[in-house]
């Protein structure tokens, strides 16, 4: 039995996700800010709905993808706001990436009201939410998760539940923790290469296949000497997310201190105007320090 | 035509690729400073030489497989060294990860005395030189590294040619710098996972396919949750290594921030008598600080 599924934030990430719930056949309600961005949708099949209120109201499942935790926030608590159509047996389930502390305070009011939370973030980028394709870190009860996957491989092909609520956004903190571990290294890594006069051609094929080998280094590594610095994923949502991810790390107490080292890299790209440009252009940081370039345009 | 070839160096790597050299059928030539070491090869069918420089005057072609630069300037320049045994025609391969600047030097040496130099650093550990899997990282002239390789190829299947003498001694400094800085966010990323109470294994399976994915995270990540500490490449190998890559680095003028502060994590673990652990043992550095610990035995 198919449930009828409400979406709320239709940004580069939610419209492609939308987009596919509605080609799989299924029956979607949008709501978004920014309204014209809904005429796409409502296009492709979808209703338009006044408010996340009424998107609750109608749909006993609803998606959020929005950027931040306190837009999560507003998607609940704003004047008809989603909580106001949360009823017994609602299901809310958060694509976006956000603080895994504020999550379960969520996730409670959601439950106070009968209904579920799962918090399932995304990875692989806006290509993979075009193409149907991304990895999705799920947290939650086995019911509700069962519930929330036929209509998630709408979008995703890796759907991994990981524990309970909560427990989804700390695994992309986990995973973000990786990302620019890799990046800084591949940064490192190239920067050296460029300064010791070396071919970053043959330096890349000559280390990639091996213990030194990474997603990011095989993916990233040639755009960087391309200096193709076009965003996979941009330099300010990657700071939200380090953000994100320095707050969680303090409050359990755990050290990451290469992480925040990256963090403070990006903050000056930021206030040199880079943010927009993609994470790979961390070695700019590098770059900004000791005055060699890497690659050539 | 095959060429006799020399082999100095037995120590774990060296013996193995010697084995295979002489697996393979090829005529070899073998001096350790411990004697002893020699005996399982001279078994296998080598002669056993009395000195490096008789090792140079019995083959046109000689390897070395030492661990660090004055171990390499000792093999050229003790009393009998095997300067003393080069000649016009001569080639000398450096399997030893040294110093790129004193691999110059060398070269330069053993040029005056109408031979050549190739430095060859390779990567994949014991198991690869026994296997005869080893990636070779190859600087040196076109001439000198086709003369090689037939005899390269014995041991190792990935033979990639990167540039003049010396540039094969900075690609594999680039490599470690990659590979400690994937050593970094693996560490920290496991062990905010364990502090946020997250199921590890489950939080493997949900990353490692993606953007945060690394051949350190696919192969170390599951021997660091079952706490096996046993080395794929000890800490002071790679310490060693990282003295090499923040000494070329500094040369040319390149920052490392992150290979620098692991430098001083693995600092802390030598002093603590860890030395011979594997490099992913890292992670105790952060553990120490923070006193979690990640996985269980």
């Amino acid at each position: 039995m198919s449930e009828r599924i409400g979406f709320v934030g239709l940004g580069i990430m939610g419209a492609g996700m939308a987009s596919n719930l509605i080609e799989k056949g299924h029956d979607v309600v949008v709501w978004n800010r920014t309204a014209s961005r809904m005429e796409p949708l409502v296009a492709a099949g979808a209703v338009a709905a006044t408010s996340p209120a009424e998107v609750g109201r109608l749909c006993p499942i609803v998606m959020i993808c929005v950027s931040d935790t306190p837009d999560v926030d507003a998607v609940l608590h704003s004047d008809d706001g989603l909580l106001g159509g949360v009823s017994v047996g609602s299901l809310v389930i958060d694509h976006s990436t956000i603080s895994p502390g504020a999550t379960v305070g969520f996730a409670e009011e959601v439950a106070g009201l009968g209904g579920s939370w799962i918090d399932a973030p995304v990875s692989g980028g806006s290509e993979g939410a075009a193409k149907g394709t991304l990895s999705i870190m799920v947290g939650g009860s086995e019911a509700a998760v069962e519930r929330a996957r036929p209509y998630m491989e709408a979008f995703g092909t890796t759907i991994t539940h990981v524990g309970p609520v909560g427990s989804g956004q700390q695994v992309k903190i986990v995973n973000q923790i990786l990302v620019v571990g890799s990046q800084l290294a591949v940064s490192e890594a190239l920067l050296f290469a460029q300064a010791s006069g070396l071919d970053l051609e043959a330096t890349l094929d000559a280390v990639k296949g091996g213990a030194a080998g990474s997603w990011m280094l095989a993916n990233r590594g040639p755009q960087m000497i391309e200096r193709d610095w076009r965003p996979g994923f941009t330099i300010d949502l990657q700071q939200k997310d380090l953000r994100l991810a320095l707050e969680a790390a303090d409050s359990v107490g755990s050290p990451i201190p290469g992480t925040a080292l990256v963090f403070q890299m990006y903050r000056a790209l930021q206030n040199e105007g880079l943010g927009g440009e993609g994470n790979h252009a961390l070695v700019k940081a590098l770059e900004k320090m000791s005055g060699i370039e890497v690659g050539s345009p």
